[in-house]
């Protein structure tokens, strides 16, 4: 080859160049360089993966000196692509332009396989896509008596030669449905074949969609986030409430039922796949595509949902030393858990879980939030029934959970009720009226502006949710209504018409209505065990780690995202920290499962990191109950809330006499 | 270590030899040695299986002068086994016999892992047994707070500390059991792992049952070998119709049916299932085991079933290319096959197909024979209502299949039955008073013969099944009731009353009763148009492989069982050889079936050379019609059978007149 049929092609952003013979197509070019170049139709011009921008500009940084149009003419192929499908200026099918001469040409974001998923919050963990399934099409030679080969042992054939694609064995249905694709396509195909060589399905002719769903099965709510696997974009997000809630609110009560009743674990187990099986066909309907176009599911959730979508009897977890049947990632089919509303090859994939009460779901957390990747020390608190806690940064990590009922949740509260229309998650009083305002969830509008008129008639004030109850008792302490001790303060009632006694005990009115909204000593009481639980399992494993101070406070889940960073800081939920530092993550769970979903790595990943999490078990920690009584109190001016003392006035200590502490006895063996 | 602590052990008959501490068990020698001695329990006097025996004798030749008793002597463990579940004089457990001096210790054939299962025929392949699946004995760590492993992580610890396997994924039954398992076996726990590392079952404590089903599916019947798969023998055979009968009586028909009534696939597909699942409750109910023993499943049967068994619609195996959806060997699961009186973690492996009419049972067939390991070519032919023919030996192998329609089965034949009591098997004729004796199935007795009444009292005289109508034939012709070109010689009917005309042809009557047991001249044809098909495959394969004359001929099938080849060989259904090369396979698809199930090596080879045989498609041979027309004629004089002359005296060639040809044209197009 003569050195001028030689030409010089640099491609940006990856910087890999090479000399290639002039003719040379910009996608072969790509492949032989190993530049991150998409396509699904290998080189055919009808998928559109593999568009590339030739660049323009000064390129003697590239050692590229000679210009001109470089790139062959706009064809055919691409004329029919762009009037079929669409192509912005300046695009070229890489597949279908040939190299000229001397070129830089850029790959744009959307045309690599490996691209990155843009996230809204800078600091959360960035999203690689390295798929576990792809798509490729192929065309098959036809059968020959002379040669009587198998159809599947030539669709193989058509993917070593044309893909380099190596299929172990086939999936039973894919090989049922072969025959029929192959000449409904005219012995063309796409097979989806996953990274381990697995043929899980075949499409007649051309196909290019793929989706994967990510699930996070809660106790209370299961939600489903159906997405493409190509850009990693959520297509459609649907939720349920989990239908097990008929067998008991919360975990225990569903695992003492299983126990009470040998055998109800089957129960349980179908509800719950049913109510998955749905989510798939709502998120497809929602998403108008077919269900055999999901190809790949991811589950997270905490032990015992982990367990029962399984299939496993979760008594195990019910009691001491709470003993998981496996703590490894698993990897069905979708059929073997009855999910059936998904292509008949799909796999399920199962993050491990980390301890008998840290679950999937915050191995999940831990991927999206990826502390170990980072220097600073993080905090990740995910409530629910059970608060899953981890510590730590790149050099160490540790995780417990933490038995705090589910008062933050609204439950066990007298007005308590789920964040729904009408709830109170709002709530400021006025230090010197100590008279209350508040919003409830539907609405921005306060009580005491005019507006809310409107919004009370529409929607009522039907209670508290746990955010508002987070709110009311911070700004109660505030105000000066509780000490730090907790006990509302019954001297203030010749103040404050709101304060009502009960017995021995106080209550603050918080709305005069149909229903009245009140606040009770027990209520107070409550969500101090609960926050003394949270804050004492984070105090074990500062401990632990020999800390006195985090840097970031990283609040995971529904609870997380509705509640002010500022009360839980007040209720003394979380240690101090500045207050920029406490965020919320959202659903990170169900991020950490779509993530799961998009990338190979990151499953090796989390598999790893979780086996390194040191599990710390609070239930066998002495410290733990000291902790937890010295946590009971509110945080105050002598307390170690050197940031939150910065952002509100934190009272002198100060507690209650011994007549007014009836309800306040810390209910440690309960908690045990 | 001093050298009078070690001691010198030689084992037979491996002849493996090495130098051990005085005290190390017999089983620890063996294993550190690499010698074959078996063990379920790991070495805890639990599973018997590494009994041994002190040789004695004169062991200069092995270098063992010393004499003495070297073994510990006969322990509390092994008294508690001998008493428990005996052990034979002179027989002690490797693993509690410890070696305390220089000894020659035999493993006899039942102790070894690989030993090999006896066959009657001596020219038979060897089986030698490596499991699929090998049962493991464990104990297991009980779970601990502080070390919140699941159960299924400290199972495979087990498995990798005591056994030294590493278990990849657990099927998900296998977890879904695991926990009750090992509480039930109070830690102990025996674990069935396949040799690819997956876990699919977990017994409480000790266990050491395994079996696998060898499944041969036939068009008209199903057999199913419950083999055990440490001694590799056969518990119980059964079998049954195959019900798809009501959808036809030949594949065709069946393939007809699927054809013209889109969507029926589904109802054959589910009647074959339930009866091979039918079958396997019914196997291990015949030996007394539970369905949960049974572990592994190989299936053969012709393109057809096979495709059936799978799932597969078999339409494109109905015409031309005849192509198979795969060719290769498939392994799935017995429950996604339906099949679920099985083990949940059983798995069925189908062997390959050879070619669109040549299927898993010729594989089988060529496992079983192995003409692939010899130096002698061997024609081996399995008759169906497709004649199956493979040619060769250990330098190439080659196979076609030939349309002999059903003739052979005793259809199509006037007075053909099934092989049941009452039909006519064996046939003798007179040459002098063409006079005809014969037996029927269920007794040796012959017609002229006076025990023969009794026995047609009890089973009457009811048709002529397959071998009967072989040999009913040739002994016409050797008596020269036939001429070489088949027709009835109407000329003899003066010397017999038997001759009957009917129109332009001739019958022959033998059996006057009721009812009166009839051989037409269309019987002739029909047995002539399938002999001429099986003669040309063979002849045809014989051109390519340039040959004039074999060396063996193998029958294999029940009607090779059945079959005497002195008659075979009359009527020119296989060429000319030796007669006592001419040898009955038996059921050597069930065989091969029986050697994939045990050998995991066998699977590998049989893939292999399936691969490597060379396929010739009948239909579009040209010489194949020049064969079949050829064939059509009975061997004579001066045809080239000059063994078969040395056994029975052939008539001169002699054609009828053109007057009594009129049901005599070889049916060509009908065959092509």
């Amino acid at each position: 080859m003569t050195k001028t049929t030689e030409a010089t092609v640099v491609f940006t952003p990856s910087g890999k160049r090479g000399s290639f013979a002039q003719g040379t197509s910009v996608l072969d070019a790509a492949r032989t360089l190993g530049v991150d170049l998409d396509s699904v139709c290998g080189g055919r011009g009808i998928c559109g993966r593999c568009q590339i921008i030739v660049s323009s500009g000064d390129f003697a940084k590239f050692g590229i000196t000679s210009r001109g149009d470089h790139l062959s003419p706009f064809g055919p192929a691409e004329k029919q692509y762009a009037e079929k499908r669409g192509l912005e200026e300046g695009r070229r099918l890489g597949c279908h332009s040939k190299i000229l001469g001397d070129l830089v040409i850029d790959v744009p974001e959307e045309s690599q396989v490996h691209r990155q998923v843009v996230r809204k919050r800078a600091e959360a963990r960035a999203i690689e896509i390295d798929p576990l399934v792809r798509l490729y099409y192929i065309e098959v030679r036809e059968p020959d008596m002379h040669d009587p080969t198998g159809d599947l042992e030539r669709l193989k054939e058509a993917l070593r030669d044309q893909w380099d694609v190596e299929v172990g064995a086939a999936d039973l249905h894919a090989l049922q449905s072969l025959q029929p694709a192959l000449r409904k396509g005219d012995w063309t195909a796409t097979a989806a074949v996953r990274g381990d060589g697995a043929l899980i399905h075949v499409w007649p002719g051309f196909h290019d969609r793929a989706f994967g769903l990510a699930i996070d099965v809660g106790t209370t709510t299961v939600a489903a986030h159906l997405t493409d696997l190509a850009s990693g974009e959520v297509t459609a997000s649907v939720g349920a409430m989990n239908p097990q809630i008929r067998f008991g609110e919360d975990l225990m009560s569903r695992v003492s039922y299983i126990m009470m009743h040998p055998g109800g674990e089957v129960e349980l187990i179908a509800e719950i796949r049913t109510a998955i099986d749905k989510l798939a066909t709502e998120a497809a309907r929602e998403a108008g595509i077919d269900a055999d176009d999901i190809l790949e599911i991811t589950i997270v959730g905490n032990p015992v949902m982990h367990h029962l979508v399984l299939g496993i009897n979760p008594v195990e977890l019910g009691g001491a030393p709470f003993a998981l049947a496996a703590d490894g990632a698993q990897l069905v089919t979708a059929r073997s858990l009855d999910i059936h509303a998904v292509n008949q090859g799909a796999r399920v994939y199962t993050l491990p879980c980390v301890a008998g009460h840290v679950g999937a779901d915050a191995a999940a957390v831990v991927l999206s939030e990826a502390p170990y990747q980072r220097d600073e020390m993080a905090l990740i608190v995910d409530v629910g029934t059970n608060a899953e806690i981890v510590l730590g940064n790149r050099h160490r990590l540790m995780a417990c959970s933490s038995p705090t009922g589910p008062a933050f949740e609204g439950a066990q509260i007298t007005a308590g009720q789920r964040a729904a229309p009408g709830a109170i998650e709002r709530v400021r009083i006025d230090p010197e009226t100590l008279e209350p305002r508040f919003s409830v969830v539907g609405s921005k509008a306060w009580s005491d502006e005019d507006k809310f008129a409107k919004v009370a008639a529409r929607t009522g004030v039907t209670g508290i949710c746990g955010s508002g109850i987070i709110e009311v008792i911070a700004e109660m302490f505030l105000a000066g209504l509780l000490t730090t001790d907790g006990i509302i303060d019954g001297t203030l009632a010749g103040r404050t018409d709101r304060l009502v006694q009960q017995g021995r005990t106080w209550s603050y009115v918080l709305h005069r209505g149909e229903p009245e909204i009140v606040v009770t000593q027990t209520d107070i009481r409550a969500i101090q065990l609960a926050k003394a639980a949270l804050y004492a399992g984070a105090r074990l494993l500062m401990d632990r780690m020999e800390i006195e101070t985090v840097d970031r406070v990283v609040l995971a889940g529904a609870f997380g995202t509705h509640i002010d960073p500022k009360y839980a800081m007040v209720l003394g939920m979380i240690p101090d920290c500045p207050l920029e530092h406490v965020q919320s993550a959202g659903n990170a769970a169900g991020t950490g499962a779509r993530i799961a979903l998009l990338n190979a790595g990151a499953r090796a990943e989390i598999e790893r990191v979780v086996r390194d999490i040191e599990k710390v078990e609070t239930a066998v920690e002495p410290r733990f109950q000291e902790h937890f009584v010295e946590a009971m109190a509110l945080p105050h001016k002598t307390a170690a809330y050197p940031n939150l003392a910065t952002v509100v006035t934190l009272p002198e200590p100060q507690t209650a006499g011994p007549a007014s502490d009836s309800g306040g006895r810390p209910r440690r063996r309960r908690r045990g």
